[in-house]
């Protein structure tokens, strides 16, 4: 009695059983109404500070520290609503700031309004994908937004299928089952006993991962796209992970055809099946364009299914400038990954498969003989996507796409990406000449991703080699850790192959501008001079 | 120019490549705030009417009719931000309200207004669970949260592990994958050909389904639970679905453990392996829980991992009255699904995967060769999630459950189970010995679930039995369609083997009333007393 329930439950505590702490707010009374709308306040407050540059993109603390400083342990007794507020400010305060224009550190950054309205109306309608029945409008918007998508490919008249699922990994994981499943059907019922060895390719180059220190204490970030998804996926599916097989890149990281070509043979060799490969769209470190033509007629040649992973670089195709890079792409015969939530900065998470045969998602995932299908359907069954999906329930990712494509355009998205494309050559053209910069290679950005070391005075003029790729090794983290420290920025950097830790810029925040670039290197230099 | 860009984009106009068709409000702007505000008042409304009595729970539609109705096409064209509320109002007009206290259709119903604003919130913070770094408070409220569910399921000190994924479905098939690498680790590296042929099983009674139809009309509606899930993941896996093991489900729908030791034997008298139980902890139909102890018995003598799918009743363990249910559940020796997202009516998604054995997923899923791991790390990796899942990028969706956590307490979930499963026996005392009623297997709910057939006047007293069943399998179909019509209320029918459609009634909505429960009676006759 006096708690939270018997104040604010309404209707409910007219029930017999009123349960005292049943939670408030179940009716819309005014009391609810109020605490909705002071979290908002608190959510406006916070969206004007993170695209404030005075504000800290963080407030670091170590896991212990955090845990220390607030007491956020789950009780059995209910807590007042003031306490619960408490809360929202507590978890905003210590939280990264993604949308802040000084935010490099992901691949997915930025935080658009019309998306963060349309994630806000997608949780109000809380309903599930499964069905048209129970999401009529969002199944809809969904087959109209994967049908523009495959137009924008250049599928005929837009046709296929697809789905959108919960990030690129999974993504690529239904585009690997798919390829198998097409090549082997009886795999679903008789599982991979009754398939030779398969093999799968994808460049080495797409193994990316960052390793983030600071001296002392280290925080370690890892990116893992297609290459690791590959792998994840392959283990997964039972395919294992020594039939993923790594085709050498080039310099700048694009796959080499000729070594996938040899590789293709190499496996045919030992008794293999090649079966996928995937080309990949945009690497995470590089940002490299793997040549889909070339890999395509490969693929073609030797009957493997070709896959793309523009989980990264897929978004560059709405853009007339940049979607050259792509070339080759409509040729993706099964399946490529595009995820609006990276490049176009949808909120997460937005990853869309979209698959060119009509009908096959849902012969390799529906599962047949345990349904009733029952002869006197009207309904046209095309827009229930449950049974071809792996999951059953799926979350909302579509409306958040479809409203910021309705807000902007084509045209809209196409000039935030060009203006990133343009933000990130600004960079590589005030860095490549600039003393103290060293590319790690050679040629314009091809997508935002620009990387490189930056060397502190006391360094640059170093003969032994050996000891000074030693310390360059360590200046990135080092810097980094500063970074943090004050707040002022975040940029992520990894070593790569031979090459030691360096810096990878990455730019998908369209809040970003020529004087966030300007003060990226100003604060490099200003953190590492002393190195 | 004079595009929506211009009048708002603020200091990117500044810019000299000011595009001018970049979308509004990136920088907190007033407008911005105006256009957030607008979203939110159109919200606020939203939810008053959802859980208005007098509203209708859906205003239905066919896939054609909104199509033509609205038009939702993409254009290279920029819209108003008027014209985006307009999308936003269209979209929720033809919502389902999923909130509304007289929508029963689902396992998740309801809306909860702490999880909500925890929801907005997470959309607002738009990050990514992937490490500690990009995630602090997210990843940190994860590890209390997992740990005080495995307390409550009696892992000694809440000790395992664990992970929230994209659904059940999910999480069984993560479940599936554990179990599988802990019995053949090299599957990992060489997959399902280094394996011998495997055997999972599960009751047949798991296997729901709901198929709804309108006479002319038909709309369809799957619920696929464990049983489904199971095949999916097997069929996914490269176990493949033959190698999933139906087990007899008793009248009531518990698994039969004599028939599973019984198939146990004969899959290895075939040659399989048998490695993974699944027991059901609430099916999806008759809300069954299978008797945990006696399984998990089987399993531990026959050295079979013994996995809970409590997608739907796991949550019945935080009731002090109904968690004997789950019997047995602190056996599962490897891993529990719990889906917050259904009975705790917390917003979709938030599904649990807990693991008993540490390091377990981490060794299952992570890709080893392919990260440098440096040697001068002091930061506790415990908290980076990523490399344990099969996703990559992860959706925050434990900051919902904890902030409702918080708000109600322990004993607040409780209420709010406990009141769900008062008016399920409420329902069943009204309808079991009334003219018209006949329950499809005796007993009291186990679950929420009722599972029962109305018969109209007409046909209560037919000779025919084969006539009688014919027409009765027709009537819910009838009675579905005719409350779609009006709009008044949603429950959900289906078959079940050789038993004609019925209708299975599920309160997980804590916005129900025992008047709500009269009024689907009332309802069910008024449609269908002419049948």
């Amino acid at each position: 009695p006096g708690g939270i329930g018997s104040k604010l439950c309404g209707r409910l505590v007219l029930e017999k059983t009123a349960p005292i702490y049943l939670l408030p707010a179940l009716d819309g009374d005014l009391k609810t109404m109020t605490f909705l709308q002071e979290v908002v306040d608190i959510l406006l407050a916070y969206i004007t500070e993170s695209f404030d540059r005075e504000t800290k993109v963080i407030d670091f603390h170590y896991p212990n520290e955090l845990l220390q400083r607030n007491n956020w342990e789950l009780q059995d007794e209910p807590e007042t609503l003031d306490d619960i507020l408490i809360s929202c400010r507590a978890t905003l305060k210590y939280a990264i700031k993604t949308a802040h224009p000084r935010y490099f550190n992901q691949l997915s950054t930025g935080l658009d309004m019309v998306g963060l309205a349309a994630d806000w109306l997608t949780s109000t309608a809380n309903t599930n994908m499964f069905t048209y029945e129970v999401a009529p409008v969002f199944v809809l918007l969904e087959y109209v937004t994967l049908k523009k998508m495959r137009e924008i490919i250049g599928w005929e008249d837009g046709r296929g299928d697809g789905i959108f699922s919960p990030g690129g990994a999974i993504s690529n994981m239904y585009a690997m089952l798919l390829a198998r499943f097409k090549m082997f059907p009886e795999v679903k019922e008789k599982g991979m006993s009754s398939v030779p060895r398969l093999a799968a390719f994808t460049s080495e180059h797409v193994a990316a991962f960052n390793e983030m220190h600071q001296t002392g204490n280290v925080i370690r970030l890892r990116e893992e796209l297609s290459h690791f998804s590959i792998k994840k996926g392959a283990a997964a599916l039972g395919i294992g992970t020594e039939s993923v097989i790594c085709i050498k890149a080039d310099e700048s990281g694009k796959m080499i055809p000729a070594d996938l070509e040899r590789k293709i043979l190499e496996a045919k060799q030992k008794g293999f099946v090649p079966f996928f490969v995937s080309a990949t769209a945009g690497t995470t470190v590089y940002g490299a364009f793997d040549p889909l033509i070339a890999i395509s007629d490969i693929c073609k040649k030797y009957q493997v299914w070709f896959h793309v992973d523009g989980a990264w670089g897929g978004s560059l195709i709405m853009s007339r400038m940049h979607k050259w890079k792509l070339d080759g792409v409509e040729r993706s015969v099964l399946k490529l990954t595009w995820n609006p939530h990276k490049m176009m900065a949808v909120p997460l998470q937005c990853s869309a498969l979209l698959v060119r045969e009509e009908g096959l998602m849902q012969n390799c995932n529906q599962m047949h003989a345990c349904y009733l299908f029952q002869q006197d359907k009207h309904y046209d069954l095309s827009y229930d996507t449950g049974d071809k999906a792996l999951q059953c329930g799926r979350h909302v990712d579509i409306f958040k796409l479809w409203l910021m494509w309705r807000a902007k355009g084509t045209i809209g998205f196409e000039a935030q990406i060009d203006k990133c494309l343009e933000l990130s050559e600004y960079l590589y053209n005030k860095i490549k000449d600039r003393e103290g910069y060293e590319m790690v290679f050679n040629g314009k950005p091809q997508h935002t991703n620009v990387c490189f070391w930056y060397l502190p005075p006391g360094m640059r003029y170093m003969e032994d080699k050996e000891e000074k790729k030693k310390r360059l090794h360590k200046v990135a983290p080092v810097i980094k850790a500063r970074m943090m420290e004050y707040g002022t920025t975040m940029v992520s950097y990894q070593p790569q192959g031979d090459k030691v830790n360096f810096f990878r810029m990455v730019i998908s925040n369209p809040a970003a501008t020529f004087e966030d670039i300007d003060f990226l290197i100003e604060e490099i230099e200003r953190l590492g001079q002393d190195l």
